[in-house]
């Protein structure tokens, strides 16, 4: 028999960027010196990587669940509100719809409903204390509602009941459309029964909610403090938990997710992962970096196959910081030099890229590189947007990098036919 | 009218390789003299090579068929039972069931059946006299069995019948756990009748040629000579021979296969194509590479694509001898050097890669070659791994590379909406 490797696949967030003005039209990464990435560039192959299509930009949640190994297709189906459920625990209810809402300051006029801030100034405590306010919400018609604060003014509703429906308008008219003010929910299709059931019902949700939250303590202040107050949801992304075997459950491989962020820590519940969180992983800026290095190592021990996902760098691009991004690839290479080592493979990538320029998520693609102790290597010197250009990976999608770093650690066997429900 | 070209598709069985430390991290392809090869690579383009997905492995049957021209669609569905059916001359019965077999040595103690050898000492005669022993056994419930030696231990159990079922279970429990014993037929979903039926009738076979086999002259013999005797079959990937019109067979292009391999003719004949098979052609380390380069020139004389097979190429990945493979590219790169002229178009590729480090075939992409006379030219100036990293096909499939032989060759007109049949 031969000898298989353990497996580390480092997801630095919004790694991927285009070109600064201020840096002389190089991008973040490209002006960053990353000694130890560049050691990994050089022994191992670089490559470009797709998460869906060539320049099609994505959501965290698609680019990190296509690493994680679903197909497109189980990726296409995925909905961010059972994501989000399982980000903030609730894993078991099967028959509920999950949505992803936002705390939001809403103010009532004739029945209508104006939207002075989308993200209730992101108001980051009392949340619990508006969710228990709260409770469980009976929307009659045997249907029952309840609030679920994840981070800052991001909330999960959970909807339950019999025979609802996910095919329903988001109520949220989304960033660029707040002046619209908050849409009604309504069915896609009138026709659908289960879905203007279940559309009433959020409708009905969203003025008890008001109701209760309008004059509620915490409220109270936060107007006395000058803060809009959180006192409505806009819901969004509705779905149920799906029913995922992904690939590495098929392979019997034991797998890891190293992360502060709860979208991810959910998909990795989702896919079965263990999920290693931790209050220094704080998924911003001030991410203690060395502790999650010791906690990545630690599930090294434990596990075949360890995703260890980096937040900050997208943050900085989101808040058009360039040299922030830059500082922060320089931290990570300099606190990722513990890991590398002859006896696993290591790859580096993200879930998508982001344009420092403009806080967009792009559709470029992402520089990846993957480093095999005994696997083949490419002419590339550095690890960079450019240099990634002409790596031995080409430009492949992210769930075939994955394909490649299970491979690359000897894990994978030949494709049999009966293989193909989950690999395509 | 514009001129069109024949076309020779070189495939060298497990070509692609991984680092080697003996020979500095480069692959028996980098350090191998191959004056030949590089002439093409320089005077023609270069890429890397997918057969189903960047990091997947794939059997031969699997690499070839797509090399042969099914799409992954059709190549998904292929099981390699009827492959070897057709390898063995079993090309008519449409409504049997086809399995590919192991003869192999078993003990059998209370009715289990425990394996002492996968491939009963990789037995290489007197399978014949084995199989007629069985002759055709009629297992009751109107279904009958026969055996159908191919190289070595492998031969193809027919099962004919009405209402058989290929949703059923391998009874070989594979070369990892062989100390399980032989498996149970079962039927994938104990509702399914018909596999529920096929599945008996199995195990009833798998007694009766235990019973017959286990005190025939030939293992008595074997058992004198202290070798293990062939005294059951383990059956695995069944299937019905697939009613497939390949691409070719749309173009109306006459295409032709030399090798020596019995999955590869079987795949050959299965697509419609001449097979040229011949004694001198052993599909392994002594085959005679002068007859067979003799007889492709003939086989290009009667058709417009001709298949040119060698296997022994992964024979030395197999058994991790990475020297062995560099002399054996070597002497191909010697061999084939009269085959070169400029009236046809060569490409020069593999069926998948095998690591030399560890005998496993690789999801590595399969450094591939186009040599077309009148053809685009890019900067490589050597056929190997790493060159093909920057060549001028980049990364693209198996089937792909197929097209792109056809296409230099002139053969291929402008798709249209009722190609897509045959074409994805």
């Amino acid at each position: 028999m031969f000898k298989t490797y353990k497996g580390l696949m480092i997801i630095l967030d919004g790694l991927g960027d285009r070109g600064i003005p201020a840096f002389g039209g190089k991008t973040p990464l490209e002006v960053a010196d990353t000694p130890n990435m560049d050691r990994l560039a050089q022994a191992g192959q670089c490559g470009l990587v797709d998460p869906l299509l060539p320049g099609l930009p994505v959501g965290t949640h698609t680019g990190i669940a296509l690493l994680f190994g679903l197909t497109r297709k189980q990726t296409l189906k995925l909905a961010r509100g059972p994501v989000e459920a399982c980000g903030v625990g609730l894993t078991s209810d099967r028959d509920a719809l999950y949505f992803r809402c936002n705390f939001a300051t809403l103010e009532k006029s004739d029945g209508d409903y104006r939207i002075i801030d989308r993200r209730a100034g992101r108001i980051d405590h009392g949340t619990e204390l508006l969710a228990a306010a709260i409770g469980r919400i009976d929307l009659g018609d045997g249907i029952v509602a309840s609030l679920h604060p994840a981070t800052q003014h991001r909330v999960v509703l959970q909807l339950q009941g019999k025979g609802l429906s996910a095919k329903i308008r988001n109520t949220d008219p989304g960033n660029h459309y707040h002046t619209l003010g908050l849409l009604p929910c309504l069915p896609d299709d009138p026709h659908n029964r289960k879905a203007a059931r279940t559309a009433a019902a959020i409708n009905r949700l969203i003025d008890q909610v008001y109701e209760r939250l309008d004059g509620h303590e915490i409220n109270r202040q936060r107007r006395e403090q000058g803060l809009p107050p959180a006192n409505g949801i806009l819901c969004r992304s509705p779905g149920r938990l799906p029913k995922i075997k992904p690939l590495l459950q098929y392979l019997k491989l034991k797998a890891a997710v190293v992360s502060g962020e709860r979208t991810v820590l959910g998909l990795g519940k989702l896919m079965g992962y263990s999920v290693y969180d931790n209050p220094a992983f704080r998924a911003d800026k001030s991410t203690d970096l060395s502790t999650k290095i010791k906690v990545t190592e630690q599930a090294l021990a434990e596990h075949d196959l360890v995703f260890l996902h980096i937040k900050a760098t997208d943050l900085f691009s989101h808040d058009l910081d360039p040299a922030g991004k830059r500082e922060m690839l320089m931290r990570i290479d300099d606190a990722i030099a513990p890991l590398i080592n002859d006896d696993r493979v290591i790859a580096i990538t993200a879930d998508h890229s982001t344009d420092s320029n403009t806080g967009r998520h792009t559709g470029d693609p992402v520089p990846s590189l993957i480093y095999n102790p005994y696997g083949r290597v490419d002419r590339c010197e550095s690890y960079s947007e450019q240099s990634c250009v002409s790596g031995g990976l080409g430009r492949i999608g992210s769930r075939e990098l994955l394909l490649t770093l299970l491979d690359q650690m000897n894990s994978l066997e030949n494709y049999r036919s009966r293989d193909r429900n989950f690999m395509f």
